[in-house]
């Protein structure tokens, strides 16, 4: 029976909440503000469950200094489903603006995909699913736009080839398997190339692991940008997606128009934007303790506080990695520096110790460090909830491991 | 500031949940099982979550005496989503039925709805809008199978036209907001016309309001039954989908072939299923809490029990409501008695005495008595979490209120 303070949790999402927010929840999980009812047990159309959302909203637009062009929407179904949804939506406005072409003369057009490692390749892996349309000409073309995948994602891309015209230009913002990021640790300007996405194409970012974790770099240029709760946020079981409000378009129109791959009502975004994200009953709980989180990060002081606490932990990280790996002990799986996640560390150790260093961190408290399953190895992420506290603490143990 | 045992809380969902199962969550949620870590914290694919989540399927086959031939998926984005979830997989399964017919023979086939209320019209709606496919041949036909909107739902439809080799033959078991159910009250057999369904149709109900307030008639029968948990189950977040393992199909194949609305990899039940509906992370929270009320209902002697205290609880409410009514207080919203959901029950009041109803029901605790924005009225929702004693403390109220 282990108490909070005896473990440090490093997992990769679901990932750490902060205590105080998860004591405030389970109060409000039993009887919320004194109504003698639970946060679970309110109707989501009541004036309290309209004062969770609409202060989550609030928040995220305060803390990310979002532009009224951008709609908040809190969506279901995690990021993977939106791989689907961005697609739906973005084809589904490009074929509206040529309403008056006949289907059969309608160019399918271009969507390009920068591959940095497993979640953006999982994006565009669905794009190509969604381009299926019998033996017809496919609904559109998803193409390779950058990639790195000839160093393993180790490093991003170095070159990149957009597709004038295109409808969508996607890209991962931090890549949780495989830990490059566009935002550098060191400090710099995001090296997303902004500048060479057409006019016109709608950037989209996954932002599921690094949403919340710093200031979004150049958000207004961005068409949509989603990302799951169980990082930075909250639970597991809520999407925010940030949508420029020209996307919110009749789907149902374009599906008539023909041409496009066929909406489930629920993806498309304009309707749970008329409808204040309450088209039918939202995710109630991972909601409200999203509304928690944001509160707990705009009284922290806000973005900057927090990308101050973040970079200082990443720092310290692999510092003590990089100490470790000029003595031989371990190796950093992302080879480029300046592409290093701040969110999630992949090392591996080296000379067979991978049980040895595994069993030490378990007796030290250390939790949730082993590597997704697709790639093996360490990986410690270090979410805005996990403290500078508990990275010292593992920087103190990969110091005295390289040492031994 | 209220305590729960001041209030009575008849909402229609989000509903209430039981208070032992909120107090373990509420513990769970900070510290799960001595981990040092909340039960939102912690890997999905960990032993720890594992266990939550087969123990619910296993707790849902053993409560529903599930068959073999059926698997059970925990997917996000309610009843509603699944309206097109539906639509898209048993479409699927068809047309790789028909592999070898090429495209441009292949006949839309037939979507039969039976429509009794608010949610089937809704899902019928939903298939109207997936048929569209431009202005060639829909790709499917959506047509009504029995309907009682001449009657404004308050009785079941009276006649039924099933269309031979329909591919689907649609359902709502419970109309959570019309207050018509397909089980009667008065305990005899459920009076969904089974026998009249085709032969070779996949049977389809909609089980949200519904689901686990006592056995499912005929549960072998149904291609696909699913709901949503905010009703008796759990926190909104997550539905239940059970599925006859034949349409676990490969919708990729399906749209390689063409003739078929396009399926999100999110809605797809195979990939759900050959995942452990762990595909991507799953909504954990609402999960955890579901495990929690099936245990409890489990221990409480399974649906068989259930079912007799929510006869009880309904047989109640209803006799002071005709009580009430012939004494010209209230007028009951469903006028087929062998129709009177066991679940949700709305009811008018007469001489413009409503909000006399509602200030009286308030002062004694009566909670979210509200009739749904769309209908007005008052509805009473008994789930399963409310207890003998809150129906017998209404039903005093009406009975002092019909004597006023």
């Amino acid at each position: 029976m282990l108490a909070r303070s005896q473990v440090h949790n490093f997992a990769a999402g679901p990932s750490p909440l902060p205590a105080s927010v998860l004591e405030e929840a389970a109060a409000g999980l039993v009887n919320y503000n004194g109504t003698g009812m639970g946060v679970c047990e309110l109707s989501h159309r009541g004036k309290e469950f309209k004062g969770i959302i609409e202060g989550a909203e609030a928040d995220i637009r305060q803390l990310l200094n979002l532009p009224d062009t951008h709609a908040v929407l809190f969506m279901q179904g995690g990021g993977t489903t939106q791989f689907a949804s961005v697609v739906l939506n973005v084809l589904a406005a490009r074929r509206l603006a040529h309403a008056s072409t006949p289907t059969e003369q309608y160019e399918p057009p271009v969507l390009d995909y920068v591959l940095s490692g497993s979640w953006s390749s999982k994006a565009y892996a669905e794009a190509q699913r969604l381009a299926l349309n019998g033996e017809d000409k496919p609904f559109f073309v998803a193409r390779v736009a950058g990639t790195s995948k000839d160093v393993k994602y180790t490093a991003l891309p170095s070159t990149y080839d957009f597709t004038p015209g295109a409808a969508l230009a996607f890209y991962c913002e931090n890549e949780t398997i495989n830990g490059d990021e566009f935002a550098p640790t060191a400090g710099a300007e995001a090296s997303f190339p902004f500048d060479k996405v057409p006019e016109g194409t709608v950037l989209v970012a996954d932002y599921s692991s690094s949403f919340l974790s710093r200031p979004i770099p150049n958000i207004g240029a961005h068409g949509i940008i989603y990302a799951g709760a169980q990082k930075n946020l909250g639970p597991s079981g809520v999407t925010v997606v940030i949508v420029r409000k020209d996307l919110l378009v009749d789907t149902t129109a374009a599906m008539k128009l023909g041409g496009v791959p066929s909406v489930p009502i629920q993806s498309e975004y304009r309707t749970l934007a008329d409808n204040g994200s309450l088209y039918n009953t939202p995710p109630v709980f991972p909601i409200y303790v999203s509304a928690l989180v944001l509160r707990h990060l705009v009284k922290l002081g806000g973005l900057d506080a927090v990308a101050k606490t973040n970079k200082a932990k990443a720092d310290a990280l692999y510092a003590s990695l990089d100490n470790a790996e000029a003595k031989g002990a371990v190796t950093c799986v992302v080879r480029q520096k300046t592409a290093r996640s701040w969110m999630n560390v992949p090392f591996n150790i080296n000379n067979g110790r991978e049980a040895e260093f595994l069993q030490g961190a378990e007796e030290r408290g250390f939790r949730q460090l082993k590597g997704h399953r697709s790639v093996g190895g360490i990986r410690a992420s270090i979410y805005n909830a996990v403290t500078l506290e508990s990275v010292q603490a593992l920087c103190a143990y990969i110091d005295e491991f390289a040492a031994a």
